[in-house]
């Protein structure tokens, strides 16, 4: 099975304590395509501008991500700029640059409009419901936003919360979305906005999933280098969203599963910038890794 | 088998966002037998003034807590003042009247020295190290500290970590101690202080623990109401020993139990204030939400 995304493709500057780079690759489609590629068919849908290098889009070409979808146009591509303390669960944006993002208008190809796994990265609500609109109902809808969105087009939004299946979003956007301290009543208050499944991501205290009838918790993987926590949540989406189309199981039980698949994938992409460790991944690994999220997670239960 | 602890029973006035009480129950000593008492049998030691009422005397003995140890003395008794925000993580301390705890020198009763499990609570590291030196070397030393005593007596504390077997401490304290931002190297360096488990406590987000060879990573209840997170680590600590000197399984299984069982305790003691909830709860609804807490984490492993 293949998954549609459809999202930013960007070019970024990140300053962490451990370091600083310069217009790397980023964006939220790139991490998310990258990192589902490794159990799953990837087409991608973004814009890029024409300077855009070659040797971007031979990689994710490499990756086996079908490029159809990809506008190059005039223009600059989307620049952001943001710095990490050493409290690395909260990025602070320095500089956005929309450049041709600003008049993205996804256009989803014709061959693109069976698609049984669709993921709107965190874009305007508004484009993730034209997306929706120009597909056929895929078997699966996940969809991420950011506080902007929350705040700036709440009604567009909850538009979009009727009609996706899984909710990925963060712990202060849950909070700040559902009006609610408390992570638990904000999980029930965003479950009844229509959403089937919420999954809340908490940085390094890792990740909270609500189905209406039970809560699973996965931590986060304790890694002794985090380099750089940009786009950690779009390649947790993206494993997350490979693993399930892999297999076809959405079961709560697939998706348990997936979640873990999703925090493995983030692990590794936190150990350097950019997406340099994911290209140097191999599934090998990515094995070994889920066999230490069970080591660690393992108690014995009452009789 | 039975645990000896030392450490301070007192009067709490606390405010949270949910409600105010004055001069309740509280103190380290006071939440960690309460807890502990549902799974082995408790010795206190501690001190408190000649204005403790007798029924909370009545109350620690219902719950078979000997009180031996536990010397009434001319004065006020201990009384800590706090406030929680939104964020009940962290505590505002308003006030500490240490009363007749300023004078507080443990005296180890002769028929409490061959205990085979002791938990020291937060006390003067200097008073922890009187109290090892009045015991047999029992089977088990567990430990707590804060903030004030790892920057006012580091050295003193150094000494107690020298000889303890299982240190719990909060991340902050973790990350103050060790000087390292990384959880992960925070770890490794306490360890190579001379701990052989060490158990980060991290309220909402649960518990890490490390002990060189493995990581466990296990989560917190996620409650719909927490009413007052008052003595949750302490209460921790008391599910977590009561549980390992109830079954003398001190391997890494029987640590990961326990601390199950203490994460199940402090689940229970934030819902409501003092030990509230505590005197409510019986032993059925402890073993429900150990059931919760596997069910919570189960995900299928690879083959």
């Amino acid at each position: 099975m293949s998954i549609l995304v459809v999202g930013s493709v960007a070019f970024d500057s990140v300053e962490t304590p451990f370091g600083k780079v310069e217009n790397i690759l980023g964006g939220s489609a790139t991490y998310f395509s990258t990192s589902a590629s490794f159990f799953s068919d990837v087409k991608l849908v973004a814009v890029v501008g024409d300077d855009f290098p070659q040797e971007h889009l031979d990689f994710l070409s490499s990756r086996n991500i079908d490029l159809a979808g990809l506008s190059r146009v005039r223009g600059k591509t989307f620049h952001w700029k943001g710095k990490y303390g050493y409290d690395l669960n909260e990025a602070q944006t320095l500089e956005t640059q929309l450049n041709v993002f600003a008049d993205f208008k996804p256009q989803i190809p014709k061959e693109y409009s069976e698609s049984e796994y669709l993921f709107l990265a965190n874009i305007d609500p508004e484009l993730q419901m034209e997306v929706m609109n120009q597909v056929k109902r895929p078997k699966v809808v996940a969809c991420d936003t950011m506080n902007f969105w929350i705040s700036s087009k709440p009604e567009s939004l909850r538009k979009v919360l009727e009609k996706v299946d899984i909710f990925l979003i963060n712990e202060g956007e849950a909070r700040q979305l559902s009006g609610e301290a408390n992570l638990v009543k904000g999980a029930k208050t965003i479950l009844s906005m229509g959403v089937k499944t919420l999954i809340i991501k908490r940085g390094e205290y890792g990740v909270l999933m609500f189905n209406g009838s039970s809560i699973f918790a996965a931590p986060a993987y304790p890694l002794e280098e985090v380099f750089d926590p940009t786009g950690a949540g779009d390649t947790f989406a993206g494993g997350f969203m490979g693993y399930l189309a892999n297999t076809g199981d959405i079961s709560e039980k697939g998706v348990r599963q997936a979640i873990i698949f999703g925090s493995v994938m983030a692990s590794f992409n936190v150990e350097d910038f950019s997406l340099n460790r994911l290209k140097r991944l191999d599934y090998k690994e990515i094995e070994e890794r889920y066999r230490d999220f069970k080591t660690m997670t393992h108690f014995i239960g009452l009789p």
